[in-house]
């Protein structure tokens, strides 16, 4: 077998078979195929797709390449949940207390990796005492006494995968609904998963911009992991500016804190209780959505799963005193509010420029190494939608650095403002199963 | 500028400025840019294309990263040509002679490389004492006196495109008709012509399989060559089968003299004829193609070309005996005859599998450094509708090898029996000019 001749065969539009991409993903994990032909197939991957049986390949090809969580020591049915993705994206914090708290085991395994604002860990570490840093024991343990814990990935987690990324990442061959499929869902299965709710985004701050694009995507990985024996539901959820009111880390906690006091922002209250609820489904906790939906509800308001969280933050570390005071978090140096020079409706916001100017501020890394600032980040005053008038304030930018232009123009170039008010957004769009 | 963001560029279908296309050229000349990017640049080519601007851009650049060739010193028009390749393609061989005889100068550089057979210097190399090593004086020197040289290219010849020619090959991206434009179109123009014919090849033993992919390879090369000032004209030949009945080195040669005494194979002879005739205008010799061609079979019938071949002999040092006894080329110790098994009309050759038949036998380089038997080919006794019997030979092997089976099979099975006689081939499809 030749990796020239499979390039080939897929730049023709030829299906791939199960051993031909065994060989693909072994060879170029231990280095015998080389990295140019990878990023040429990949770039005909972009370009010629891949059939559902080649996906589920290449999923299983990921995933065997590195290790296997086994979470059989764990009662229940493991489900897991996934974002594609997006800015202000908090759900996590919120649905593991909240699912944990009807008895689902919730065994959340989260990278950190770069981004706009760190990942769930991250923003977790913004507590007090927080840490990830659990033997695999005392996560199984955790589990099964609390239904809850949250860890670092194993580094040998997919590596296949992990090393295609890098390279994904500088051919420009992250696009590509097959690739991002496989690469999801081979770390749900390999973390052990039973089962996986899928929180697609779509908008200006996703890697899908269509509607069409990201229900590609959302049948495909539900097709996958079906075909893979594993329960799966995708979410199609807005994207189109960032969910909540907080960017960051720190004010990111304090905002899912809020969502659990029954006071949160109302689209990313409604992107997470729908999360949780077909969790909750998948896990066999409801016999349907809208009376897990209604009890996810009511626990809220009876303070329920706010209890959860705070015992989350105890048995890992944390401070929980946090929790009832969330000005303990770390705070910024400085605010400097945005104001609108236009009256009219908020008509659009270019989420992806909001993400940078989080970054630039000091909330995400830029490289592996970077420290995040836990205190940095944006406060999103003003939404689609929303009436301003001259002067009022439309965002208020937190941070430590005394050079904060940059994120400035940033997080002002990217509202939109127009006379007439817009149509209202969808927070859901679709749910695939 | 970011090699990464020129990558996505194309894959969106964007034209690359002639700056971005200079940044990418320099850039991997240099190995500033990586050969996994360059790969993926390349696939994003095949698949989007490039518009004629680009090719004339990528053809300069090509151009500009090495050595070009200066024949100011050469007297009158340089008229080059180029075949994009095919077996038992003999053209130059007998071109050379005949253009050089209606007194248009033929400054012929030739590479070497990789293939089923030699190049026209290491066919003319099997003639005892023949060298294509001229200085550049003595190649000047040649051409103003005699009408006609054969060196060597420099190594230094459009470095950028041997080194991207050379990660095509490995990673699919040669069959791409930008690429391919380009690649030829800056190889005539770093050599100096003034003028081009182009010979294009179309069927099974070419790269282009039909005559709408030929078509367009030949009129973006027409077009990209008068965007650069250079006269070009590309005839569309046929590749179907081998042109005329010998593929080798010595075996070729004998052939091309059997040409020019007028006794050659109809489609080598009319397409020889054809791209002389072209040259020969282009080169200001005759009005129009008709005339060219009238005056050209006058001139071999006359046997002047074949006495210019025997200079072109003794002027390179070769021994001038063997064009009157080509019984003093090199001879394969064994001659192998393939029989049909069955009784009609050869319908098709494999043309691809002749030339793997003669690379086994010995006649090509599969490998830089594999050495060239001079001897070895194969003769086509039979070709496209020509009737057969059961016994008939259709083929004979000539190798020094003892191992032959595998040659033997290759074109065994190369060649196609049916009942009915097959429609008459075209050997010239069209002229692009």
């Amino acid at each position: 077998m030749r990796m020239v001749d499979l390039i080939h065969k897929k730049k023709q539009g030829g299906s791939l078979t199960c051993d031909e991409i065994n060989f693909i993903v072994k060879g170029y994990t231990s280095g015998k195929i080389p990295d140019y032909q990878m990023s040429a197939l990949l770039m005909s991957i972009c370009f010629m797709s891949m059939d559902k049986r080649e996906i589920a390949d290449l999923t299983l090809a990921y995933v065997n390449s590195g290790d296997r969580i086994n979470l059989t020591e764990i009662n229940g049915i493991k489900v897991d949940k996934h974002s594609t993705g997006g800015v202000g994206d908090k759900v996590s914090l919120i649905i593991i207390p909240l699912v944990a708290s009807v008895g689902i085991p919730v065994a959340k395994m989260s990278g950190r990796g770069l981004g706009h604002t760190g990942g769930t860990i991250d923003k977790l570490e913004a507590i007090e005492g927080f840490t990830a840093n659990l033997s695999r024991k005392q996560f199984i343990s955790n589990v099964n006494t609390y239904k809850m814990a949250i860890a670092g990935q194993s580094e040998n987690l997919t590596p296949a995968d992990k090393k295609i990324y890098a390279l994904r990442d500088v051919t420009a061959t992250v696009e590509s609904v097959p690739l991002i499929a496989a690469s999801v869902m081979s770390k749900k299965i390999a973390s052990g998963a039973d089962a996986v709710v899928l929180d697609v985004k779509v908008g200006s701050g996703a890697f899908m911009k269509s509607l069409d694009e990201a229900r590609e995507l959302a049948q495909t990985m539900v097709e996958i992991g079906k075909s893979l024996g594993r329960k799966t539901i995708a979410v199609i959820t807005d994207m189109s500016q960032p969910l909540g009111l907080e960017v960051g880390n720190a004010n990111e906690v304090k905002e899912s804190i809020e969502v659990l006091k029954g006071r949160g922002a109302y689209d990313l209250c409604t992107v997470s209780l729908t999360i949780a609820s077909y969790m909750a489904v998948l896990g066999g906790a409801f016999p349907d959505f809208d009376k897990a939906y209604a009890e996810f509800q009511a626990i809220v308001l009876s303070g329920q799963s706010l209890k959860k969280l705070k015992q989350l933050v105890q048995i890992q570390g944390g401070n929980p005193d946090v929790i009832d005071n969330p000005g303990k978090l770390p705070q910024a140096k400085y605010h400097i509010a945005i104001k609108s020079s236009e009256s009219g409706y908020i008509s659009a916001i270019n989420t992806e420029s909001i993400g940078v100017s989080a970054m630039l501020l000091g909330a995400g890394r830029k490289n592996k190494d970077d420290l995040i600032d836990y205190s940095a980040g944006l406060t999103m005053v003003k939404k689609i939608g929303d009436k301003v008038n001259i002067g009022d304030t439309i965002c208020i930018l937190h941070t430590n650095l005394e050079n904060y232009e940059e994120a400035e123009t940033m997080a002002r170039s990217a509202y939109s403002v127009k006379a007439d008010k817009p149509k209202p957004i969808n927070y859901i769009y679709e749910v695939i199963q």
